[in-house]
């Protein structure tokens, strides 16, 4: 098996480091990721200047753009072989609900599965990469387990508590949560007294019940939700067929 | 009515003049959008740096930062009101099936859509912003005859045909379609000899059939789709649930 | 005349738009400036990404760049003249002593000079853009009376009094002062708790006796202060010549 | 002895690392770097956006910033002591003649020297990194035996041929020599058709006679530039002062 590895953290964090050890002994990997944190990047794409691809002295490679623009440039030219599977992570917290829009994590596998090659997230649920050696472990259990119950392609969405491996229970099937809008943008100073905005925290869950993604985390049990990616509105698009008519 | 206008090709690009334009006499418009170009920038958020909001001699705001930093940083505290409608573009070139993952201007008006205002993105068919007054009053008209066909909030992605305005026809509701996958990345030796990778062009498409944007607009019809955010994907849902129980 | 004009504030900005206006009445003027506020940028130029060229309404050319690739590309393909004279600025606040190695607005000028061409560096005195027009017409009026006085190419760094145009008098000639160290870095946290770190204030000023730019600005006169760019130490390279004997 | 180490490579890049490992067994050595290659940074500080500092695992400090940003928040309050020494590279390629005023490398040890500090920034004569290690213990002998020398502080441009360590020369003091103006601007078309400007190649020597950093590197020899920061132009100073009066 070949998988393509790569996260929205950066090529140095610790959560691609423990997913790559993992997934080594269990199948040829490789690893194209951001030179830097790009959190918050979602699916953007770099089409205004040039990447530069580079080899880290572990064999890494890491790429001046987007999480997309890895994915990206590793399956248009740059491997010279098709994956068997594209994963992403581990995120250094959760990707749920509508975070997932937001989220380079997520888009790094979704620009697999649009080039029809299964791909799954991993997110921690928590910030601070406490027992991320026991995530990566879990993440390559389910890889082993249950990458075969869904025909492929398809595009996983996986957060996982931070607890040591003997504490996390097999995953739940969710659905995206929701979330209330997001907080008030921060506004300060800059220290040549320029008005600056920081972008606020996201707002708190507003479906967040039984069957979510929210609901699985919270009960400390690990989320897995399937995703598609066709945006259209069947319901609105009967409505407005028929006004339009 | 008060709308909030935005893009991804930055705030001095022809289609935000032209629709801001031909918006003034039906609504009061506040301009905050990129202070440059942000084509490919999707729903990514500016989350390791703060953002500066400044104003142009026309009026227009102007942030260092991306088409959902724009519309993010108006809605949660630059504005002291709550738009009525979210409208983003006029794009220069079209953003039809997958294209809309990656695309700034959706993104703008998806920003919107998520604090439950209603939002349009209009994009033009052909790149070049030949025709973009036309597009502008086409797009007036579309927000005046149909902003009340849907219940709020909503979220409409208008893609129309560069055309002289009398030759513009009433909008067909459609579905996005589908492309295949990218076109190989670039290959190219930047001046001192490194080895750079561009993100080559978009596949060809997929599914252009009937019913699909691509197919209204290669009819020389206006295609409006009417999008939704949850990613969740049902049908797979339900084989994962019952494989995991 | 053909006179180059760029600046670091970005050609958007009130002193470059000042000063244009100022000197369209006495030369053929091109502007080519950075598309936003690149202050501090030094000489630092591009070099592992193209730049672009594009042209706004007023006819100001504005480059994805620093101030110094703004000059670079102009001078070694863009226009197809040598201009008689670069100018920059004007910039909002001063460059004065050690700040000149820093200012993106005496780079600029810089850029110029190692052309060979002679160049300009201007700086109001104080920030806020207050009685701008007042001293564009004054740059004007030393450019129509003193540039002539230094054999060709010369390089010129000009810091005026923020004051109306009736009370600016002849400018003085003065050497650069010094500055004591910066101030410390500001520590500060960004909202998700990361430790951020803000460059702080220059230092005071060390240097700033009789015959410095210091003591000609806070005595309310112009000053101009002639540059060269070698940086060699003539007294220590006898001293390590001899040492390395 | 305490030395801070930087430069405009990157921490990654393997003259820094070279370097501190030749540094190490003489010196409490730290390294503060940016994130990632800055070359051409010349003296630019960020001044629009706060920096973070990260520790790799090597202990190495990365900064998202340039190599003067570097130095300058090491020196003003990320370290809790005064470095006895500042010294930025082994830069990737020469640094002489003007190229010293775009050098990031340069611009690392000028900071430190603005502070106070004794500073050497070193290159390597030729791109490639061939001999890097011979080059870094070349670097360590450098300091070792000159740097009482010159009185403190001082700042030196040192630029190492390529060559096996045993093929190294005792090194010579020189000036900066003179380039000719840069190669023109290199024009292209990204894929989509936008014109985009490269900036090209330096000129071709101008002045590269003996005593000049190029003589010296052309013969084979390590050259010693001692820097100063004033570029006040004396002889001009006093034509302008007289012209003035």
């Amino acid at each position: 098996m070949k998988i393509l590895i790569s996260n929205d953290d950066g090529y140095l964090a610790p959560g691609i480091n423990a997913l790559a050890a993992a997934l080594a002994p269990i199948a040829d990997i490789v690893v194209v990721a951001p030179d830097s944190n790009r959190s918050g990047a979602s699916n953007s794409l770099s089409l205004d200047r040039p990447l530069s691809v580079q080899q880290a002295a572990n064999g890494f490679y890491f790429v001046n753009g987007t999480p997309t623009d890895c994915v990206h440039v590793a399956l248009t030219g740059m491997l010279d072989y098709r994956p068997d599977l594209v994963v992403s992570g581990i995120n250094n917290g959760p990707n749920m609900g509508d975070d997932t829009l937001y989220s380079g994590t997520v888009a790094a596998a979704t620009e697999g599965y649009l080039f029809g090659i299964p791909a799954i997230a991993f997110s921690q649920g928590a910030f601070g990469w406490e027992h991320i050696d026991a995530a990566a472990r879990h993440a390559r259990d389910i890889i082993v387990q249950y990458m075969e119950t869904l025909p492929a392609p398809y595009l996983l969405n996986v957060n996982i508590p931070n607890l040591p491996y003997e504490q996390l229970l097999p995953p739940v099937a969710t659905r995206l949560g929701r979330r209330h809008q997001a907080e008030p943008v921060i506004r300060a100073q800059d220290p040549r007294g320029k008005e600056i905005f920081w972008i606020g925290p996201p707002g708190a869950t507003k479906d967040a019940g039984e069957g979510t993604d929210f609901y699985a985390c919270a009960s400390g049990r690990t989320s897995i939700t399937p995703l598609q990616i066709d945006l259209t509105h069947r319901t609105q698009l009967d409505v407005l067929a028929k006004a339009l008519a």
